[in-house]
């Protein structure tokens, strides 16, 4: 009997400005690498690689001009390894999925195809996804390549969920609510089965608080509602994303400023939220800045309003909370945001731990609070991980 | 010592397509006439007087082209009858009062001028209004008139609530969250207010459910947040109108269809909503087609979910609920929309009695509702005449 060759994962995380990669042994997935490259485009753009046991293994700043070039730097430092690394698979999280895609799949010319027909659908983010997929499909042409879409999770959601009440003619070319996050709650969700025997039973509140943020409704493990629509520009004040908007906001935006789409666009995706309010859009920076700064105070005041706001709308869509679970990057550290998202919700049954809470514990509620309160960290690189060894695992298997 | 003369109030209402006045007699008030031409425009628009023993008076079919052939009907009608009932003001609903007007006003030159000045923040509206105004002017050039804005209940909602998140420079111009239906607001918090001894400590939702719908949280008798936003087309889906939407959803309209800003507001003002999933508006028509139709009965799902999820919303807001108040033409006398609303909303304390419910009983909560849920027939014109009351005595002790 002969060694097999261990076998490797990459799971590449293509974000508005960055580039993330995690490269797991297979079978157990286990963590071998994870890096990133971060605000590309930037003069300051870095590229920042570690190892499992989080050591530094590069960390280095120069201009990454575009996501080509991030995608690029990442290769090359992969390729100069592959005699140890044999990639079996590389998983893609893709942003938009179209009204169809369930499941992670294989990238194919024809699913190529398909994602350049649904640039519509998200302008925003395929096109650079795309390139992504490109970049690793020359340099590992032989390397199956899977797609995991952040939209899959919610396709099960009522009619009367993922539908405008729009003409229907806008509906049959793609205009429906497909949520986002998704990746990020079907690992909150698999954390929670591992913890919860029955957790089907249970209504469940995820909030994926980052600089984006969603929340979505979660019933018998499915998605039945979520604050994000058809772009990820809805549902919750963001660090410098709107959320929903009374659709007479824009038109006045359109017929008194001249707004061009493009414009309008801009100013929704990367001038609203946060930074409107008080200039930045950080959480960290605003909660530093709040003591004297009474800008920062009402961005901090208006974003836990919110979340707050849509905790309500979601247990009321679902009848009733069992369990909410904070996860993101604030979710996860903020204790203070949690703490302010909270309170007087005890009406609905939120009872939190304020030591705990402040400790970051993994259960922030008080043993007496009907609705258990949770911090999970999140880790969509894994997740697309173990979507592609399932996929693998099926191929294998038919 | 001689009789003095019986003094009369006219209350004048200006809606999207109809043009409503009642004649009050003045202290106390009490109601002499009630009339309306309605579906302006149409060939079939058609004006009608009762008294207040509900007798009609005038019932006939014309084509009353605009809002100016509206307005001139009934002042001709009037004036026939002037030797009878002497004005002594005339109120006029307004559906924008701007940042600044927290009460009632009288119209001069200087606050007509102001309207126009805010026609670019409800152009669908106020340019009738205005028209309006003009028109019992002319007619009764000596008579008060005074304006009573639907916006002015919500002016002291937070900072947090009214400021939209973008950038300063919008808000300068005038862009925020007004909301809507404060007069109804005002008649139905007056109406508790007789009800209730301690008012001020009770968490009040009212909604106020018509072709247009909102909602207004109300904590000290003062509105602390409501659905509507800048212009009545925001938060809950209603007859015609969307609803709050996703930006991300306007900007594919633009980008995908070109359509230019006023298609758009046609659009999502007058083809959306239940019109747009059902191909009717009409709540009791769509409750008669339901059995048989898969859209109406998606329309009304639809409806009642969005209701559903803004009462869950504005009870977070505020921290809990002890009153929910339905009004509007669907509130008040649809007894199944209210029971789908408030079904599996116990986890908030509501709990409907079926029978009282069927019955349109003022109180539909059973005892044991933490939550007591009122059916309030809301009276607009009642509260505009209350309005005009008011400032006569204000002018008199001043």
């Amino acid at each position: 009997m002969t060694d097999t060759p261990d076998t490797y994962i990459l799971a590449v995380n293509c974000g508005s400005s960055s580039l993330k990669f995690c490269l797991y042994r297979s079978a157990p997935i286990q963590i071998e690498f994870s890096g990133a490259v971060s605000t590309i485009g930037a003069d300051n753009s870095r590229l920042e690689i570690k190892d499992s046991a989080f050591n530094i293994l590069e960390n280095r700043v120069a201009h990454f001009k575009d996501m080509d070039a991030a995608a690029n730097v990442i290769i090359d430092w992969l390729k100069n390894r592959q005699h140890r690394y044999q990639l079996v698979a590389i998983g893609h999280r893709i942003v938009q999925g179209g009204p169809e895609h369930r499941q992670p799949k294989k990238i194919t010319d024809e699913l190529l195809q398909t994602l350049h027909r649904y640039i519509y659908l998200a302008p925003n983010h395929l096109p650079d996804e795309i390139k992504v997929i490109r970049a690793f499909q020359s340099a590992y042409p032989d390397t199956a390549q899977i797609a995991c879409f952040d939209t899959s999770f919610h396709r099960d959601m009522p009619s009367y969920v993922q539908n405008y009440p729009l003409p229907a003619e806008y509906k049959d070319k793609g205009l429906m609510k497909y949520g986002f996050h998704g990746i990020s709650y079907q690992y909150i969700m698999q954390k929670l089965a591992d913890e919860y025997s029955a957790l089907a039973a249970q209504k469940i509140i995820i909030a994926h608080l980052g600089n984006g943020a969603s929340m979505a409704a979660v019933i018998n493990g499915s998605s039945f509602d979520t604050t994000m629509g058809m772009s990820p520009m809805g549902g919750l004040v963001m660090g410098t994303r709107s959320g929903d908007l009374d659709p007479g906001v824009l038109l006045y935006l359109l017929n008194q400023y001249q707004l061009s789409p493009t414009e309008l666009d801009d100013l929704l995706s990367n001038h609203s939220g946060l930074k409107a309010i008080a200039g930045v859009s950080d959480m960290q920076e605003l909660l530093d800045m709040e003591p004297d700064d009474i800008r920062a105070k009402e961005a901090l005041t208006t974003f836990c309003y919110s979340a707050k706001k849509f905790i309500g709308m979601l247990a009321a869509a679902m009848g009733g909370l069992d369990i909410l679970v904070f996860t993101g990057g604030i979710g996860e550290n903020s204790s203070v945001i949690r703490d302010r998202i909270c309170r007087d919700l005890d009406f609905i049954g939120i009872d939190i731990d304020k030591e705990k809470n402040l400790e970051n514990d993994p259960l922030i509620s008080k043993q007496t609070s009907r609705v258990s309160v949770r911090v999970i960290k999140t880790n969509e690189e894994l997740m697309i991980a173990n979507l592609v060894a399932g996929v693998l695992d099926r191929a294998v298997k038919n």
